[in-house]
């Protein structure tokens, strides 16, 4: 299970310019600090900033810096927002040629637990992933834990 | 966002077993029927077997078959068993050495959104995705749908 690694990296240098706020920050760096090529980090940031997360400033002293505030960049938003496809599995995709199609509902399944997933990132800003780590997390509603199997086993079942 | 194309027809196997559960299936035919290499199928159906979801019958007439009735195969756990790593990102892995860890909290809220993913999967079985579709979906709890801006944008932020 994976994100891509170019949502990955997104994510990392909102981080990184999140932390360095109180300046600007070149590609070159960030893509020194966190050993990525610069070609394809380029492609991230043009990404962030097409998107409004993040806006470069020209001459001297310029560089790269946040375009809004930590607190108004929704995690899962950009989670959405820089993933290619949040194709699962073969069936998201619109050429899906599986022979279970469309009486399968794994497809339905996978939908509702990518939803769950992207509504917890939704409950969490850029803020949220700049230390404040005991609060971000006390706020976040607990996950339930629950397996079928063992209700079964525990109806005699 | 992926699962891995081992988990994806790790899951449609076990649909396929559960759709044909009045014979037996060979491997053969599951590859054809799915239009994927016999080889990689082998791979999958031993993990199946191996973690006691199918199991194969010898002889004339013999094939595989679901190992355990299909409402006592969680979703949920078919995925975890499956999949190679649950590593979201770079950093869910031991080897990680990006700068921001450890003060960063992308982890824990990556995290914590698969275990919401998870919590979803959790609540279904085989039987589930056998064709009861809406039962299933009903069963499931809604996923909130929360955006931190709006909130701050209705608070005047």
């Amino acid at each position: 299970m994976h994100i891509t690694q170019f949502t990955d990296y997104a994510l990392r240098a909102l981080i990184y310019l999140g932390t360095n706020d109180q300046r600007r920050v070149t590609i070159q760096e960030i893509a020194e600090r966190f050993d990525v090529s610069r070609n394809h980090l380029m492609k991230v940031v043009n990404e962030l900033i097409r998107n409004g997360y993040a806006e470069g400033v020209r001459g001297k002293g310029g560089g790269l810096r946040l375009a809004r505030p930590a607190g108004e960049i929704v995690v899962g938003e950009v989670v959405r927002r820089m993933e290619p496809g949040m194709e699962l599995v073969e069936c998201f995709g619109s050429g899906c040629k599986c022979i279970l199609d469309p009486e399968c509902q794994l497809k339905f399944a996978l939908s509702r637990a990518l939803s769950a997933f992207l509504a917890v990132l939704d409950e969490l800003t850029l803020a949220d992933m700049l230390g404040e780590q005991e609060e971000a997390v006390l706020r976040l509603a607990p996950v339930p834990v629950r397996r079928k199997t063992k209700r079964l086993a525990a109806a005699g079942g």
